[in-house]
């Protein structure tokens, strides 16, 4: 087939060894790739019940078909495991470079299994492979680890790697690529600390061949101009980058402020995307093949980096009642360079200052020279560089996440948090379709998954009311399912503002010469999902856990545009289950699994 | 004043010491900044007779008031120095990051003397300057100078510096900074090698003030708004780079082929900018402050960098008959790291071909294993490399441009260009006014002076007929003024596109608190023309050099959509003289000087 690589690297960490194995061209189909093909690896190898840091979990790092191919944003990879955070199984994707070059190289995936008994770091150039030592680089930060090792490396290698949080096994930990993009999500970058393994250093010299070129150039042309005419893909990220929302969430008042206690942030302007752009923004940058270029680089004082995005921004502001740019950005570079999760680690200090402002953490806890009081900003910095580093008894704490932190301080539901993985900027109680959508992510509380605000908030593809609750089922299982296999192709999420699952079969098909309909799309996002469904219920990620922080389903939100509402989950939810072909306890019916051909 | 950072660098490189200045208010607000300012005190302090590559030949780093600050595309920076190729005064222009870092470093200017008795790197970090050994970097090529320097640097510093052509004495050699940005033109680069500086290293921690933030948000906000409404920076340049122009140009029959002897390439295609998005763009990258975004970065087997940009495609691609992108990649790419001008490499290959098709170099003159045949794809590539390293007799002689190369064969019309500065893409019989412009570009052969493709092809800011003569004079005036006002603020040409006289006159009134008008923008721009022009003409630099090759003044063009045509620039001069307030022989009359207060 075209557009795939065919060939799957196989590494033992335990003993250093390596093996090249031929990709099942079935699976692949039914499975496509990345996130899905990942994830059904993850389903036939590794037991649901593993423990996330045992030498029996596993670590699969997929790109899909259209990873480093011409299409509109072709370049990324996914990062398939167990999750110590959520105890889900989980696939955090990146852009950048290092994905596609990956296929250069000449493979679609690396599963890496074991335990190496030290430090190491894996180099491929092409067909070469080799497990090197990396006590060198073993508690650097990512840009020097980077730098280190693109000296050991041929000209232009792209180099992915963990900061000291995955190290020291925090459970927020991201994987860094590129220096400045993460698998950020589910504390990915802990299972490679967990495994001793620090980078993984490639180049390739070749790219997959397209089975239609002549089709293909049709297809992305039509892609790319559907991309540019587009309000949100062509202006407002290009322009802005993600920050474009700030205001446009904030003016919603579906904005998260001060750990979700109000949801109108009253100094959002100063964080917002335009005063990004005309005060610290250096550049704007690409990743591999995008003609929408989203991403920020900014500098404050003697501190430059890549971002921050849109929900980093909200996580270090207004979720800390921060209005201090300056900070952010300082929050999001330490974040980059200790390999944390930027949405996880500013929700989790949001959290700690609530069980602060609560009582459940006293003054005499706390590190001397900071506070938790919300809008600290500098100190906000601060529990950021300790939270990666966990220095500190909060420090360490919070390296844990917000649930297990507030467990701890004898507080859990302080954790605005669904299946212990922190909520992104978007108040579900005046979303209600997103609402779902937190609840019922394989994942837990990601905005990744089915990104109801298109349609709730931006009108894309049409303006749905975002307080009303008609249809909303539907359309999460269908944002869902498309998303799935957009993370299981190699694409950006962001071209699903422009294109719709018919332009992604046209693509699909002209790149690996099997024709693809807009339904088998769809269809091979629901497979993909009812396989990870699967996946949690094995792993004891019980049905009941399809819900919201108790302030959200409880608490209406008390002032501001979106005044009065909250979540209306249990409204929503039977109906989901029902769509899905799921029972009415939420486990999918023996006969959509069989009519879906996903093993029960 | 705002904008400004008030300060000067003197750097004396033959006895290692360096002061700082305080910048003459009055003498910036009259040239502005970059070209303009650092022209003024090359005419002040540097004899128009002074040999380039002599000790008392200087090179001013200059910045613009609008370097550094939130205005769109931002972040230029000039080098001034007499041309070792021209015998003009050079002012090359760069992108990237360095500019804004010197600006943040509280520079407006470096003014290099003098020369080191051995290879010197320059290091600066805020106020503390220092001259160090380069002798561990000199011979290398610019990533590997970036990436060593970068090592003894404070994190996140910019680098600029000259690569193994510059060392050489190369007449086409380049300034390069962040990699891949370059001040190509002029040979430039050479005069660094000729005074044995490497590198100059800059990091920064402090910004410019902006006299009226406000209106500065105003006013760039319409201005981003106008970029984004614009068809060539809106959707051209983001989409397809500068090499969009490829079809565009070649369409209209003026796509310089073989040397210039034709002007229609029938592979074009194979060269386009929609070729290099569809199979070899890894990314798009934007310089500093950058709305547009329009560069591109790319890779071709185990090849990868920044670029290619139009005029280079054109001159290793149409020029040299190479219709391969991936050689024409890989040419780019080691102009990159040799430190060559790309435009001046390209067509000095052009012009050997020519000189091999005719006679005037003979086989046995070529190195083993190359041709110098039109199309010889591969040889060209090999050429790039002995040019930039002087390795061979001919790589020699291509090391000092065409003309001179040309002379050497005995046939110096071969070289296609004015003033000994190589032409770029566009062929001046289908283009009556951009021949014009070439004639009288105050630093020879250049289409960034007036470019007057934007109103003769693109129809901004309103379509001329490209083959007429009439009004050419006074947009070419209007034009040339204007483009030397936006090199010595600091901005990008390609805003030009969108953003008028006037609202290059409200940013920088919003910037540094002094109100100009539309009219004291071009004033400024005139003003700075005619101390150029008079510099010029001190240095020898007679107006019978306002010209362009005989093959273009009376050859008509032989085939293809503009056929028949030939510059009629002798038309048109005398009418420039006298718009410009000249005498008929081209002299500035005394009243043209004195009513700019230029002194004679």
């Amino acid at each position: 087939m075209h557009g795939y690589r065919g060939k799957i690297l196989r590494v033992n960490l335990t003993d250093h060894t390596w093996k090249v194995e031929d990709l099942d061209e079935k699976k692949a189909l039914s499975y496509i790739g990345g996130r899905g093909l990942g994830s059904k690896i993850m389903a036939e190898e590794v037991d649901p019940n593993v423990d996330a840091f045992s030498p029996e979990n596993k670590v699969i790092i997929a790109t899909g078909p259209l990873t480093g191919t011409p299409t509109p944003a072709g370049g990324r990879y996914m990062v398939v495991t167990k999750s110590p955070l959520s105890g889900t199984i989980a696939s955090s994707n990146s852009g950048g470079y290092w994905g596609s070059e990956l296929k250069f190289a000449g493979y679609d995936l690396i599963i890496l299994e074991g335990k190496s008994p030290k430090p190491v770091n894996v180099f491929i150039e092409d067909d070469k492979v080799e497990l090197r030592d990396a006590s060198h680089v073993w508690g650097k930060i990512v840009s020097e680890t980077t730098e280190a090792l693109a000296k050991e490396a041929p000209d232009k290698a792209k180099i992915l790697c963990i900061g000291p949080a995955g190290e020291k096994l925090s459970k927020i930990a991201a994987v860094m690529n590129d220096i400045n993009r993460a698998a950020g999500r589910s504390g990915v970058g802990a299972v490679l600390g967990s495994k001793n393994l620090k980078a993984i250093v490639v180049k390739g010299s070749s790219k997959p061949t397209i089975a239609n070129p002549d089709k293909l150039k049709e297809v992305t042309k039509a892609a790319r101009q559907n991309i540019k005419d587009n309000g949100v893909t062509g202006q407002g990220l290009p322009t802005y980058g993600t920050a474009v929302l700030v205001n446009i969430i904030n003016e919603g008042g579906v904005f998260p402020t001060n750990n979700f206690q109000t949801t109108y942030f009253d100094k959002a302007e100063n964080i917002s995307g335009e005063h990004l752009a005309e005060n610290f923004l250096i550049k704007r940058e690409s990743c591999f093949a995008c003609p929408i270029a989203c991403g920020r680089y900014a500098k404050a004082d003697d501190i430059e980096g890549g971002g921050p995005e849109y929900e980093t921004i909200w996580a270090f502001g207004a979720a800390c009642g921060v209005s201090d740019m300056k900070e952010v950005i300082k929050a999001n570079y330490w974040c980059n360079e200790l390999g944390l999760d930027t949405i996880s680690a500013g929700v989790t200090i949001a959290a700690a200052m609530e069980l602060y402002q609560r009582g459940k953490i006293k003054d005499n806890d706390i590190d001397e020279g900071l506070s938790l009081k919300f809008g600290d900003a500098k100190s906000m910095v601060e529990w950021t560089k300790k939270m990666g580093n966990r220095e500190g008894m909060i420090g360490d704490k919070m390296a844990e996440g917000s649930h297990r932190m507030g467990e701890h301080f004898g507080m859990p539901e302080v954790a605005m948090a669904v299946k212990k993985l922190e909520l992104p900027a978007y108040d579900p109680r005046g979303i209600q379709g997103q609402g779902l959508q937190y609840a019922t992510s394989n994942r837990g509380g990601c905005h990744v998954r089915g990104y109801m605000i298109s349609p709730e908030i931006l009108g894309l593809p049409q303006k749905l009311d975002r307080f009303a609750i008609d249809g909303k089922a539907e359309w999460v299982k269908i944002f869902q399912d498309l998303t799935a296999y957009i993370d299981s192709a190699g694409l950006c999420l962001f071209t699903s503002f422009a294109i719709d699952a018919k332009g992604y079969a046209d693509m699909i098909s002209a790149v690996i010469g099997q024709e693809f309909s807009d339904a088998d799309i769809l269809e091979a996002g629901d497979r993909i999902w009812n396989l990870e469904r699967n996946y949690n219920l094995k792993a004891g990620i019980d049905p009941s856990q399809d819900t919201l922080p108790k302030r959200l389903l409880e608490d209406p939100i008390p002032d501001g545009p979106s005044k009065g509402n909250k979540s209306r989950l249990s409204e929503m939810l039977p109906i989901y289950y029902n769509i899905r072909g799921w029972d009415e306890s939420g486990i999918p019916k023996p006969e959509t699994l069989q009519k879906l051909q996903v093993e029960a």
